[in-house]
C-alpha cells in the first residue's frame, strides 16, 4: 500500500499497524481511544518521557533501539505492579529534517514488542520541530488478582529477591532491557508479592523506595548473592569501581526486586518451581539503613545515591 | 512545610497538592498509578505533547500559562468525546537551569484547572537536560452513557454546531481555552450527538476528519452564521486575510464542533433550553467537499489546509 507522504500518511502507516486487542475498543484516529470497561479490575498508568542525549544517544543506537527502550521501560513499571499490559500511547517531538523515517524507525522498534506482550499502540501525538527526539509513552493495564502490587508491604523478616544479573547497563544493555511481565505475573499466581519495584535507578536506590514505603525499615543483603552482570565486571576494569559497587548502584537494569514472606522464600528457592534465574539476596530489618553482610562477618552500611533526575548529568 | 530540594522534594510537593479524586485509589509515588475499576464504563485516553518555540513560547507565556495550556488541551479531547476526565499524568524535559521553579509554574497552572473539572494529578515523570521545555499530558477519563461520541455518527440532512466563536486563537486566546467538558456532558444528556472533535487544527480542517470519519460526507455552511471571535477580525486587520478565513482555518480555538439530526437541532435552537451559547453552522450533504453559502446565492468551495504537524513551521 502507499501511503501520501507527511503526518496523515504516518498517522495512517500507525494505524495501519497497530491491531486493536481485545480491551481496546478505538484506537487510533479519534480525539480518544476507548478501552473497553475492566469488569472489576482496576486500571495500572505509567508514564516515562525520555530525551535524547540523556536516555540514549539516537546516532549511536538508531530509531529502532530507541523505539524499543521506550516502551520497554513503561512495560517494566506494569510489570513491577505484577500488572498487565493492554494499551500504549506514544507522543513524540521528532527532529523535523528526518521526521517520517525516524517515526518508522521508532514504530518498528515498538511494534515488535507490543506485539510479544499484546499491548495495542492505541493511540499518541506526532509533532516536529528543530529539537532533539523526545518520546513519550503511557501504557496502561489492568491489575491481575489479588491486587497490584505496591511498594509498601514489606514486614521485618520478610526475603529480598531480584529476578537476574546488576550492573554495567550502560554498556549497552540499558537500550533493550526485557521487562519483566511474565515472570512478574507468574510470580504473583505462585507466592504473594508483598512489594516490588523494578530496578531503574539501582539496587539499593530502588530497594530503600520499598524500605522506605513500607515504614522506614531497612534490610540486610549478602554481599556474595547479589547477582552481577558480566557488564558490571567489564565497566569496572575500566574505572576501578568494584563490580559489586556496579551491581548495587548502577540504574536500568529493568530486573524486578521484590519481597516475599520467609514461607515463600523457601518456596520459591525449591529447584522444581521454575524459579532458577531468581536470587535471594537478603532480608528485610526493623532497622532503618541497607547493610551489606560480606561473608567474613563484617558489615558495611550502604548509603544509596539516590538519583536525582533534576541534577545528575548521567545519561 | 520544608521540602528538599532537587527531584524528591519536588515529587513530594506534588504529591501533597493531588488530593486523590474517588475513581484513583494510588496516585504519585509508586510504579503506576492505580485507577478504580469503572462498573462498565469504558476508559477515555488521549495524550498530547507540547514544546517550547511550537505550541507555546515559555518567555513570553510563562510557566503558569503553559502548565495551563498542556492540561487544558488534552481535557478538550477528552470533552470531544463527551467523556468526563478523571486523571492525568504529566511528563516533563525541563531545562536544567530553572528546573525547580519552572516545574511549580507548571504545576500551578495545572492545579487550579485540575481542581475545577474533579481531575487527580496521578502521576508523571520529572526529567531536566539541556533542551527546551517539553511537556506530555495524558488524561483518562469515563465514557458517559450512552457512549462516546466519534467522529463517525454524522448522516447526510444532520446539522452542524459550533459551541463559540471562532479565529485569531494566536493573539493569546490559544494559551487559555476552556476546555468545553461541562458543555459536551450538557449536550451528551439533552439530544444524540452523532459526530464531535474539538477545533485544534481548525474548523475547515476538523470538520474534514467528521466527513471523512463518516464516510466520505460532504457539507454546506453559512458565512453568516459561523461566529467569528473579535480575535479574528483583529488580526484580519494586519494580515490582510479576511476574518471569515480565519475563523475557518485558525486552529487551537478548542472549541467543539458537533453534529446533531435536524430534529435534535431544533431542540437546541429553542430559546429555553440554556444553549443559547451554541451556532448554528450548516448541515451534512451526501455530495463530498464543504461548500461555504455566502448568503447572495452564489457557494464557494472550501480547501481545507490540513494542518501537517511534521511540516508546518506554525507555531
Amino acid at each position: 500500500m502507499e501511503y501520501p507522504a507527511g503526518e496523515f500518511g504516518l498517522i495512517q502507516r500507525f494505524r495501519d499497524r497497530a491491531k486493536l486487542g481485545s480491551g481496546v475498543r478505538v484506537g487510533i484516529g479519534d480525539d480518544c481511544a476507548v478501552l473497553a470497561a475492566t469488569h472489576g479490575c482496576e486500571t495500572l498508568v505509567t508514564t516515562d518521557m525520555l530525551m535524547d542525549g540523556r536516555h540514549f544517544r539516537l546516532d549511536e543506537a538508531g530509531p529502532v533501539a530507541v523505539g524499543y527502550k521506550s516502551l520497554a521501560v513503561s512495560l517494566s513499571d506494569i510489570a513491577a505492579m505484577a500488572g498487565k499490559p493492554t494499551a500504549a500511547f506514544v507522543a513524540v517531538a521528532l527532529p523535523r529534517a528526518d521526521a517520517e523515517t525516524l517515526a518508522l524507525g521508532l514504530l518498528e522498534g515498538m511494534t515488535a514488542l507490543a506485539n510479544q506482550f499484546e499491548v495495542t499502540l492505541a493511540g499518541g501525538d506526532t509533532n516536529a520541530w528543530d529539537g532533539p527526539l523526545v518520546i513519550c509513552v503511557t501504557v496502561l493495564g489492568t491489575t491481575v488478582p489479588p491486587g497490584p502490587v505496591m511498594r509498601t508491604g514489606a514486614r521485618p523478616g520478610d526475603r529480598i529477591f531480584v529476578t537476574g544479573p546488576l550492573g554495567g547497563s550502560l554498556l549497552g544493555r540499558h537500550l533493550r532491557p526485557i521487562p519483566r511481565v511474565t515472570e512478574a505475573l507468574a510470580l504473583h499466581e505462585a507466592v504473594s508479592l508483598r512489594a516490588m519495584i523494578d530496578v531503574s535507578d539501582g539496587l539499593a536506590s530502588d530497594l530503600t523506595h520499598i524500605l522506605e514505603e513500607s515504614g522506614n525499615l531497612g534490610a540486610t543483603l549478602d554481599a556474595n548473592a547479589i547477582p552481577i552482570h558480566d557488564d558490571a565486571a567489564r565497566i569496572s576494569g575500566h574505572d576501578g569501581r568494584s563490580s559489586l559497587d556496579h551491581a548495587l548502584n548502577d540504574g536500568e537494569d529493568f530486573e524486578l526486586c521484590f519481597v516475599v514472606s520467609h514461607a515463600d522464600a523457601d518456596r520459591l528457592i525449591e529447584p522444581r518451581d521454575g524459579f532458577s534465574y531468581l536470587r535471594h539476596i537478603g532480608r528485610i530489618d526493623a532497622e532503618p539503613g541497607i547493610r551489606l553482610a560480606l561473608g567474613d562477618g563484617r558489615t558495611d552500611l550502604i548509603q544509596p545515591r539516590g538519583f536525582d533526575h533534576l541534577r545528575s548529568h548521567g545519561s
